[in-house]
């Protein structure tokens, strides 16, 4: 599946991948997919072989493999495991671009930035929103922040790993700040998910024949969302249903979550944030309204 | 907008709404706009005007309109005034279908189902999963249990109301099932969202830059639910992320969100319920596992 087959490969940039991971394996993957040349290297070195099978360049010495590349993408357990590997090669890496795909908090992908501009090295931070098999899938998100210019100029490149490459600013931290607020959505929405299909699997209804009214559900909830971002942003939320009448119906959640020997600690949470919320004033507000209560620490 | 544009109305069916609060006003309007011969009655009876003038049939009793159509939707703020108003016109009720589109209990549901047996009353019972501006679109989903026959005998009109029209089984309880657990995985999305958006806003990020990337996670997201279907269903939850790291992860949401003063009970709460996880033998399980603890009270 040559995701850009319109492209001779020889116009395309080679590329190494330093740790092959199970992540760091789905992205040199999708590079040869894609037709780019492409250098591998990991400590343990036999998961290299696969890939190396599918075309792949072993390098012997992580050296090696920043030396044959023009886009250096690292893909690492920590930012403090990438550091130590990349700091003898400054270098060399001054003549590439790095990517640093680790995951770690905004204030370590800084740190990592002012390290490369301290050495000339061209540099972007980036956050994989996909689990390995969805890499080089047109669903799958990647997030990357810093120069823009240094972005849109290996654009077509990043594009092999996923759909959805997206540049969310020249902060370098916004990747990492990005990532920890996905996977916090997530994880929410995948807890009232499971909190749902226990209720329902309590009365008979298997999780396959729910899901897809869920995930339709999602969907209308997305619409919602948007909406509330103009609210948030303007800090006004007028609404359709007010979190005095919510609150009302969030006790139907817990009532009927009780009766059937459901777990009850997500909804009652929920319910005691919009509880501060109306106590702050907000009763004819929208939902939307306690991201003020989640501007404060408790 | 007439939905069905070339079903010519003298052919459509006649309904009621009884009850033109926020929500049956909406309904009301969906079935005119699809050409539907349309009686209303409410309480404080000023609220059909807008109806009437679109032309509708104003009833000076709840008898009236019951009378007046085949099909009766009723959307009261509880069943407790639904049964009020209908128990003195079962005769009348007999002869037609009652839809009750209230919000309650399955317990409730069920209860009613059974009144209307007892008085040879045929009877649907409905949840409206959208906020009345959204009603009469594609996109809202409305559910319904109880006959399916009778679902399929008055499927054309209840589709004025959203594309989305669902008859979910014969047991007239799961209607107000899938609203409970719908409303309870909205409210877990919707609290995911604004710990988000506060986060991100914390770096300036405004709420309306950041929601088209968490809406595009969120549609990755029911992917994931896909699968975690099959695996709550086979009570295997094989992992490409297991819960062992995925609660290493939830750490940096942690501390991501305490540097800037953003709230953390809800990622500590589900941070607790995966350590509950783990402790019961899911550390190399999906989320999905998370399911079981949400089947025990605490
Ligand atoms: N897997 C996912 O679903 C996923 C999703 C999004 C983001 N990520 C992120 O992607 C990154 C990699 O994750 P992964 O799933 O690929 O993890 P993994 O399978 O545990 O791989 C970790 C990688 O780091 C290497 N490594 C660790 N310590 C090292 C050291 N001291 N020296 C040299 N190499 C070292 C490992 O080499 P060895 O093979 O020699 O141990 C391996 O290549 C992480 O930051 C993770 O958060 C993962
Ligand atoms: N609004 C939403 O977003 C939404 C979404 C999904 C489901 N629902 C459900 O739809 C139902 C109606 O909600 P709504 O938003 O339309 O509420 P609402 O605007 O408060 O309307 C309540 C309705 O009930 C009537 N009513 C209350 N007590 C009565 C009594 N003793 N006798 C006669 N009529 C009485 C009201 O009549 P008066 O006008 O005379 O007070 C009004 O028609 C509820 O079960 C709600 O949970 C609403």
């Amino acid at each position: 599946m040559r995701s850009d087959a319109n492209t001779p490969s020889e116009t395309r940039e080679g590329v190494a991948v330093i740790g092959l991971g199970l992540m760091g394996q789905a992205l040199a993957g999708a590079f040869l997919n894609a037709g780019h040349p492409t250098t591998v290297w990991n400590r343990t070195a036999d998961k290299a072989d696969a890939l190396v099978d599918r075309g792949a360049v072993r390098a012997g010495t992580v050296a090696e493999a920043v030396a044959a590349a023009e886009v250096v993408v690292v893909c690492l357990s920590t930012y403090e495991v990438a550091l130590e590997l990349l700091e003898p090669l400054t270098g060399t890496l001054a003549g590439r671009t790095l990517v640093n795909l680790t995951s770690g908090s905004p204030e370590q992908a800084r740190q990592t930035a002012d390290w490369a501009a301290g050495h000339g090295i061209p540099y972007l931070d980036g956050a994989v929103m996909s689990i390995p098999i969805g890499v080089g899938q047109p669903e799958a998100v990647l997030l990357y922040s810093g120069p823009r210019a240094l972005f849109d100029a290996h654009r077509a490149t990043l594009a092999a790993l996923g759909g959805g490459t997206t540049h969310l600013g020249e902060d370098f931290g916004l990747a990492s700040l990005y990532d920890v607020a996905l996977l916090g959505l997530m994880w929410s929405t995948m807890s009232g998910y499971v909190h749902a299909v226990a209720l329902l699997g309590a009365e008979g209804v298997d999780a396959r024949t729910f899901t897809p009214v869920g995930n339709r559900w999602l969907s209308t909830i997305t619409g919602y969302l948007t909406e509330y971002a103009k609210q948030v942003d303007a800090g006004a939320y007028p609404a359709d249903a007010t979190l005095d009448i919510q609150v009302t119906t969030m006790e139907h959640v817990l009532h009927a979550s009780r009766e059937r020997g459901v777990n009850v600690e997500l909804p009652t949470l929920i319910k005691t944030l919009a509880e501060r919320a109306i106590a702050a004033g907000h009763g004819g507000s929208s939902f939307a309204s306690l991201v003020e209560v989640m501007r404060k620490p408790a």
